[in-house]
């Protein structure tokens, strides 16, 4: 995106609201959208292409979809957990498609009760499925690299074992990978070694983005590492909702307010107009009234006499 | 301090316990300070020598003194406002004396009712006052650039005027100066380029810590680009208590828990022990169960299978 040096691809219509067990009121999700891309926020993943007995939350995936899609400039993304998901959202018109892939193949069987290679296929057949659409209808493939920093069930998950998660995800026909710390344990120097170790085997265009948590508090200053590595689009939720719901102890994603703030302040354009986002938090807090919101920021405001960095 | 990598020293006892409106009894703080020195931390801010009249909560300042230094290989400091506090703390037999010096001029006359040049006056007699002590019981004199990356007050703060207080500091007769974000307007950027031009000033041995605060969200990131230009000693507070009062809308110190996971997540040795550290909160939630805590790494407790990377 032109202009743009760090993008934030907001995940709290998708991750913040699968979290919950409040049903966000279709119509409140249309205006979140809307609002959060009219405050210049470049990629919004809208939801979730699952069976909407298991996430009754994203059962309006489709029409959120179609509303997103009305919205000019805006990137449009969305989880598969499967094939049938990625039909849905091909048919959606997404831009975006994301399937997990759990590192450690424990929490793997938890979350979506498949191992490593049954994974494998699906991506494979999913590769297929959009090597089938119109040239100007495909949409990008993210193969995302769950628990890649370690995993509330298993513990440390092996570097060696995300690299090649990360290989077999692009050999199975993902354009790019996506390293994620599903269970709030990445650190500084963790985010340095994978993140390197990642972009050295795939590629660095192939592994252009990262998604933390701030479980320990460690958010900001990972992605500090990961900027520094060359990670040039990071995923947070407005107000920090969401997280992992199979990952138990696991909560709290990056507060997009706190890192769009922190990103504007570096003098990193973000495309992104801090007043205008710290106003969409309202839409969520009437919708929600009883989920509990999170952020530094959107509290203490912006500093007296605030300007970004690069332009005093 | 041999085999500390990166030092904490925790301001809870002190910055803190003024910050809030209870008063902290005598005995609990004693134990909190025995605590967190047997978990190892090697300096504990304990006390300020002020009128008891203006801060009834630290009134017991030379009563915490003596139990703190009876506590092998502490180093003990507290805060003075003037010579009549440091007149005290020469007396208490305090390791280390921080005199703040606001930046900001204005936030100087609302916190302290000095301009800059009362204040330096009162650090030269401080420092004379120090040069009296018999060798071998002259505490370390640190000047306290407070409000260096910004005032609620007066807004933006001029990076000149921060490096022509730490000269005039060290001038004055400080041994060392302490960058100090009072009112949480510090960014990365910021600090990088503030932390550098004040060592580069003042020399890097003079300017060995930074106090920051985790106002919007930035504590941490920020922490990691100070040790990246050099820092060696960061404050912080247990629960991220504290504050200051005199700066509206500023709060939150950084939470001791999460810096020390941080730092002994990077393989940084503290000399902390964080099960012990962790251990630790309850005393003061005991003694203060009305106040707020903070901090992410309590809640979420360490990851499964948890060691420093170093130790991997």
């Amino acid at each position: 995106m032109s202009g743009i040096d760090i993008e934030i691809s907001e995940v709290g219509p998708r991750d913040g609201l699968q979290s919950i067990s409040s049903i966000m009121p279709t119509a409140a999700k249309k205006a979140w959208i809307s609002a959060e891309a009219a405050a210049g926020m470049p990629e919004i993943e809208v939801g979730s292409f699952v069976p909407p007995k298991l996430m009754p939350q994203l059962a309006d995936t489709g029409e959120i979809v179609a509303h997103a899609l009305t919205i000019e400039g805006l990137r449009v993304a969305v989880l598969v957990p499967n094939k049938k998901g990625a039909e849905n959202a091909c048919v959606s018109g997404a831009h975006k498609i994301t399937i997990p892939l759990s590192v450690s193949e424990t929490h793997s069987l938890a979350n979506v009760r498949r191992t490593h290679a049954q994974v494998l296929n699906e991506v494979r057949d999913i590769a297929a499925l959009i090597k089938d659409q119109p040239a100007d209808k495909r949409p990008t493939l993210e193969g995302g690299l769950s628990t890649a920093f370690g995993c509330t069930l298993e513990g440390v998950v092996p570097q060696a074992k995300v690299v090649e998660m990360a290989e077999k995800l692009m050999a199975a026909g993902c354009d790019e990978v996506g390293i994620s710390d599903t269970t709030g344990f990445a650190t500084p120097t963790h985010v340095r070694q994978l993140v390197r170790a990642v972009r050295a085997e795939v590629g660095p265009q192939a592994a252009p983005s990262i998604h933390l948590h701030n479980t320990r508090g460690l958010g900001l200053a990972n992605v500090l590492v990961a900027l520094e590595e060359g990670i040039t689009t990071v995923d947070a939720s407005l107000g920090g909702i969401g997280g992992c719901p199979a990952a138990p102890g696991a909560s709290g994603n990056i507060v997009t307010e706190d890192l769009a703030f922190m990103l504007d302040a570096m003098g990193l354009k973000t495309g992104i107009d801090l007043e205008k986002l710290l106003a969409v938090r309202s839409i969520v807090t009437q919708a929600l009234p009883q989920e509990e919101m999170y952020g530094f920021t959107p509290e203490a405001g912006l500093p007296l006499g605030y300007a970004p960095l690069a332009q005093r």
